[in-house]
């Protein structure tokens, strides 16, 4: 007799992150689509709003009782602050959760000076920041895992390595216009974005702080995001400064030996396109030194709705079930 | 009468840089398309492979004394190496000379260490770097000008007002896919391209050895170019470690000062996007501070057909002959 | 002394269309930019909205008196029903009016039928429909034009040639994504359309109201837009039954009859594609026969915001003031 | 015990086509990937190739018996022509093949019309034309199957239900540039075709043979290919004049009934796009009347690498082997 599947509800499933996340576990081999949730889509299917996802379950009103009444775990995808009371009331109720929003993700006084005033302060100490690759023994033992920003799940990947190494860092990343939400805005028109590249938030984007709390603010860090032209994937050019003089061998040596036996890292001798992880849950990084000036050059190219949303909240998910870490997302 | 207008030959016509010289030389109020000239497509007109340049000229092998006896001037707009000879001849029957190609932007040793044997050393003394911005009085006196590359064109534009403030640089320089040129390859292939961003030639791209002479070599500078989904555009995103600290507003006094009067370098009050300066003369720029750093950020935005080749060309050539700057350019 | 200019005003200049029309006028040799207004944006200039127009005036509310006393022409870019008051307002204080909505490029009747009852019916008998190459000189005497939709534009070049030997005609039309207008919606997302074709209001769009009024029904019209991952152009392929066999020799001498000598009208001997006329008043057509069927195809390229909208509108305005058709427009 | 997977070869694994079917092969749960092969990149991995896909195994030289020891079927992806002589030898040797070239979809007469002399023309007569919805049992019974170009995968969903109840078809074909296959052409190039849209061969292109051997050459029918700046999708938009009248509400009903139980064939409301088949197997069907002219209206949507090439030959292939039709495809 097989073992029955967990039994999982994705809250705020109408978002491009939300959507994805419903569909993987609705394809996992352990996992079980219990219920899905939305605000103003309620009573639709999902598979009207995402054909290619094929999710055909309706949509229903989030109502905690109902779906801790039908699901063991869930996935929150809603907004920052919304995300708070939702996550409080599913825990109450039992339900292990992964969260998706950056209500988690920081302590209280990074949160309040990025964010706003927080909603559910007395959770953060058990919150758990979910890099699997950064935090696997403290994702497995929790009942609460904030999921990663899509920049810093790449960024993080791509400097953790040299934490101890870095005299400085600068992080130019650039991302698809999926990590800007499903919203329809100025910002996300396509006449806006086609044959155009741009910086934005260039004098402080939230998921700063995000690399501030994982990397301790140990040495000057430079974070500047770009809107690119494509719909999913997220490229962190990272430019660290070594405080000693490093080969291209090392640091290679350097993240082989990091990212040993990682399922979702992938090293690579040249520089990864995002191509090279679209519709997977990978994490692919080049890291070498520029001769001219010894310093090193990392390169991390991610899926954001996968490896930097949805895919990672399933790999948290599965370790916090005593699952196989990749199972569900190959 | 008018006064008669200058001929100008367009030689090696077909390329994306030089059908865009061809194409601003025939509207250009003051000039003459004289002459255009192809390897392979001599015989055929230009606006068949260009329909919209409506460059309606037949395309003829490139015969130098042909071509001096009937322009004055010429763009050559040949592959490097190839470049060198043609424009040897062309300034021996008294043509004034601006080269796109790579061959006379260097002194001789960087040329050969980046490049090849130089095919026409005899000439470097007296070839002039056709950024107009840093280089006007020599340009308008010079017979033979180098137009710059595109990535040097926008790196050196956000870079130079900081030379003598800057403990370090690093240009993260993005690109469309017209800056790889016409020539049908695996990288310009749109399945490799479209949805993909990546970085190339990491460990060093020869564009850097301009920036190396224009900047004297005087702090460390990391410059690394990326491929983007876009055909004309070209973004530098630069990261300088200022030598003393300067505010956001001495940053902005710097390059208000650099740039006041200049035609061709509009200053901006949020990070430009390419689609801004697309078919334009253009150089878009803002230069800011990263409060959490101290870092100047300078972001320079280009059509990299237009001011980072074709349209550089024309400025440079309507200094040489004595006309507006901006003539025929906007 | 050269003559003084015809001063126009733009009313609603921030949409794609209207934003565009400010720039053609104020770079425009014998006309004058009076004037731009918008509602949500009075106060801001439009150069903070479209940085590559470079239109550096400052949107005004609109009050007709106060644009009256400005402005001897205008071009009004507001959504339908919107715009006949405003149209009204204008031609009462005297201004020849381009109206660029669709409340004048129908009777009453069809008008009322696909959009909704009239505004101002009592101005209908006097509208001119504004297809320069069909209605040249109704266009030159009147005191206001409406300027046809986009995909009426390219349908009706490509199938008025025909009109007299069709037996039915089939207009599968594609566009970019600047024709659904610069509000962000789900429709016009980055991510709803990157990677994607569909065809929509497939069982009928408002704009076959203007085929059927041009063509007069005399045959039986599919007419099917589908939207495209592109910004601005629109390509329609058009599919005719001739009433009697015609050679691709034929087809192509009625069109180059029908089409003679008009300075935006080009017939190519390829299908053309929409790159061909991008930034260009031009309307680009390739007329031959299917040998497997006598079926005739018509392929007509415009770009939508130029031949479709605001360039045909500047091209109606030059025969309404008296100066040359394709003045400000090459 | 697990039963034994069944071993396939890949011939020509590194076109777009070829290598997806090796990835296809590589995850699925019933087959084994027993060999891939190259011409000129022998001795090289697929994943350096194709990094997404993961096929970790290296590209051997093609040797019929070499390939014939090791595998039990073969996935032929070679160009027209050299597909022929390589499907010989594997069927001499005693594998199943499934072929994606045009070697083995037509007759001898229409093949050597719009190809090239046959180069096996003996097999012509066991191969079967690998459509599943249409020949499901004659696949399964066949040791060759021809599986079909990618236009007329999706104009032969759409038009078959339709094929005894048209007067007439109009076909208009959109595709994406994988469809043109790897290698690096100005077709290809990303500057070509970014913003761009235009109709190709519309004087007959050879998929035009296929259609006409399904459908019989019982009605006039145009087919007019267009290129897309999108990578993967193809959406067949058909027009076809029905002999009686027909309502939305008959011909959904005809398409109900001719594709009940099919696992690839999706009905859909409205339009499909692309974007809701990618990376999938399925053809997404609207079929519609238009009521100003009564004339039915069709669009199918495809992958046109998966469903129109690599998706639909293991389709057949698990049919040719007893399988599930859908397995290794969902």
């Amino acid at each position: 007799m097989p073992e029955p599947r967990t039994r999982v509800a994705v809250v705020g499933a109408t978002g491009f992150a939300g959507a994805l996340a419903a569909a993987i576990v609705a394809r996992h081999p352990s996992l079980e689509l219990a219920a899905i949730t939305a605000r103003a889509d309620a009573g639709r299917r999902l598979d009207d709003l995402y054909p290619r996802h094929r999710v055909r379950m309706e949509l229903e009103h989030f109502e905690p009782e109902s779906i801790a009444a039908r699901a063991d775990a869930a996935i929150v995808a809603y907004p920052h602050g919304a995300a708070a009371p939702a996550v409080r009331a599913l825990l109450e109720d039992g339900l292990k959760v992964v969260d998706l929003s950056a209500d988690f993700r920081l302590d209280r006084d990074r949160y309040e000076r990025w964010y706003q005033p927080h909603e559910a302060p007395e959770l953060l100490a058990d919150a758990v920041y979910g890099l699997t690759e950064l935090h696997r023994e403290d994702v497995r033992a929790a009942d609460l895992v904030a999921a990663p920003g899509c920049y810093p799940t790449a960024a993080l990947l791509a400097l953790a390595p040299l934490r101890e190494l870095a005299a400085d860092a600068i992080v130019d990343a650039k991302s698809g216009v999926s990590g800007a939400g499903r919203e329809a805005t100025g910002t996300t028109h396509f006449v806006s974005v086609a044959e155009n590249v741009n910086a934005y938030k260039v004098e402080g984007h939230r998921h700063r702080a995000e690399l501030d709390r994982e990397l301790g603010e140990a040495f000057p860090l430079t974070f500047t995001p770009h809107l690119l032209p494509i719909d999913q994937g997220l490229l962190a050019s990272c430019y660290v400064t070594p405080t000693r003089e490093l080969s291209a061998h090392d640091v290679r040596e350097i993240f082989a030996t990091a990212y040993a036996g990682e399922p979702f890292v992938e090293l690579a001798d040249v520089p990864p396109g995002v191509r090279d992880v679209r519709e997977s849950n990978r994490c692919r990084i080049h890291a070498t030194v520029e001769p001219a000036t010894g310093r090193v050059l990392v390169f991390a190219a991610i899926d954001n709705l996968w490896k930097g949303a949805a895919g990672q909240a399933v790999q948290d998910l599965n370790l916090m079930l005593g699952l196989g870490e990749a199972e569900g997302l190959t």
